[in-house]
């Protein structure tokens, strides 16, 4: 029975684009003596990735922002005044569309990774390349969510995971099917890395270590299809 | 910076009402070897809260249950053939109004504590009579969620925590104020905490060590009320 550890990784700075990002989180993550070791899960919040990407508007002003939110809209779900709840090219239903102005400089927002799942992939590969370790990513982003308070964060891309832990045909002690039969782990594991990231704090990184979990699902598989979202 | 560390507390077994739940929990830590710290946040099934509360009720057939699920519910949100989104009275929105058929002898299903945050920071009080150590708890269950394939564990009762992590008027590096304000990092405690559990593994508690954090919130503060939610 192992622990899970979750540590932050701090000291990355400010990610300009084209950046060697890879480099800045294994600079961080050695220098503070913990390494990456075969198994870990690097949980990297899209922020960086964005920037890494070039994923920059200029917003000049809240017209501007206003227009961009519908620009990155497939479908708008609810609106009410300023608040939007759009649902993005990748599936993803979320508030504005996830379009960020905060961590970035004023009069720029910040738009999700194109496919985050195709950079947790590279970026999965790269840190594999210059470590030698087999390792999983995360990308993730805030979300809300309808009927509780507060924002969590979810998983938008992942490599090297399985995106839901499936337990159908599972029974429990009792001899009854699960009535949980699949978990968002991806979700779980995105949550989990925030409790070290902080908001405010710059620290978009943090690595899990000790979930022995492998797959190769997709971040986009989490999203649910149509016929079965009650909620459109 | 410290690290986060989530410790599986297995060996517990089966619980019946009345059991000391408290003594149950400290065995299994402490035969363990980590015992309980101050600071130390322990995470806990509802599961297991509902059976030493006796919170169970016979389900003869499948009528019988609908009829529960039906009684638990204060308002039906969705219905699709056997699916239903219900409110419970504590205000939580869930599949079948959180009636569980999971984890207990068939024919018997589990309800919600009746006030879970009680519940909780009952456990607490008796963990910190016992131990000498300040700590807080979470109570859990498995909740799904509009628009995002699969489950993940939520807090319905907590104890010694703030219920939702307000950065409001935070700035962040660049002096933009945070867009995301509210956090709500006992759900995220929960989903965290589930990484160790495993729905069929019967580890119904996870301790969660090196998140300083204090507050005297209630997982109830975390229902959106009715006038912000757009998803009614």
């Amino acid at each position: 029975m192992t622990v899970i550890e979750i540590r932050p990784v701090p000291g990355i700075g400010e990610v300009e684009p084209g950046d060697d990002l890879v480099a800045m989180i294994l600079d961080s993550v050695t220098a503070d003596g913990w390494g990456i070791e075969n198994r870990d899960i690097v949980v990297v919040t899209h922020k960086v990735i964005s920037k890494q990407e070039g994923r920059i508007v200029a917003i000049p002003d809240e017209d501007a922002y206003r227009e961009l939110v519908e620009d990155e809209s497939v479908r708008i779900v609810r609106r009410r005044g300023n608040l939007v709840i759009a649902q993005t090219v990748h599936g993803f239903i979320c508030a504005n569309a996830a379009v960020d102005r905060s961590n970035i400089a004023a009069g720029l927002a910040l738009l999700l990774p194109i496919d985050p799942d195709r950079s947790a992939h590279r970026l999965r590969t790269l840190i594999e390349r210059r470590t030698g370790a087999s390792i999983a990513v995360v990308i993730t982003d805030t979300f809300g969510r309808p009927w509780r308070r507060g924002l969590v964060d979810v998983a938008i891309g992942i490599s090297g995971l399985p995106s839901i832990l499936d337990l159908r045909g599972t029974t429990d002690a009792h001899g009854n099917e699960l009535n949980v039969t699949e978990v968002a782990i991806v979700d779980e594991i995105a949550a989990a890395a925030d409790l070290v990231m902080g908001k405010a704090d710059q620290i978009p990184v943090a690595v899990v270590r000790g979930l022995d979990l492998r797959g190769e699902g997709r971040a986009t598989d989490l999203v649910r299809p149509p016929d079965e979202d009650l909620f459109r």
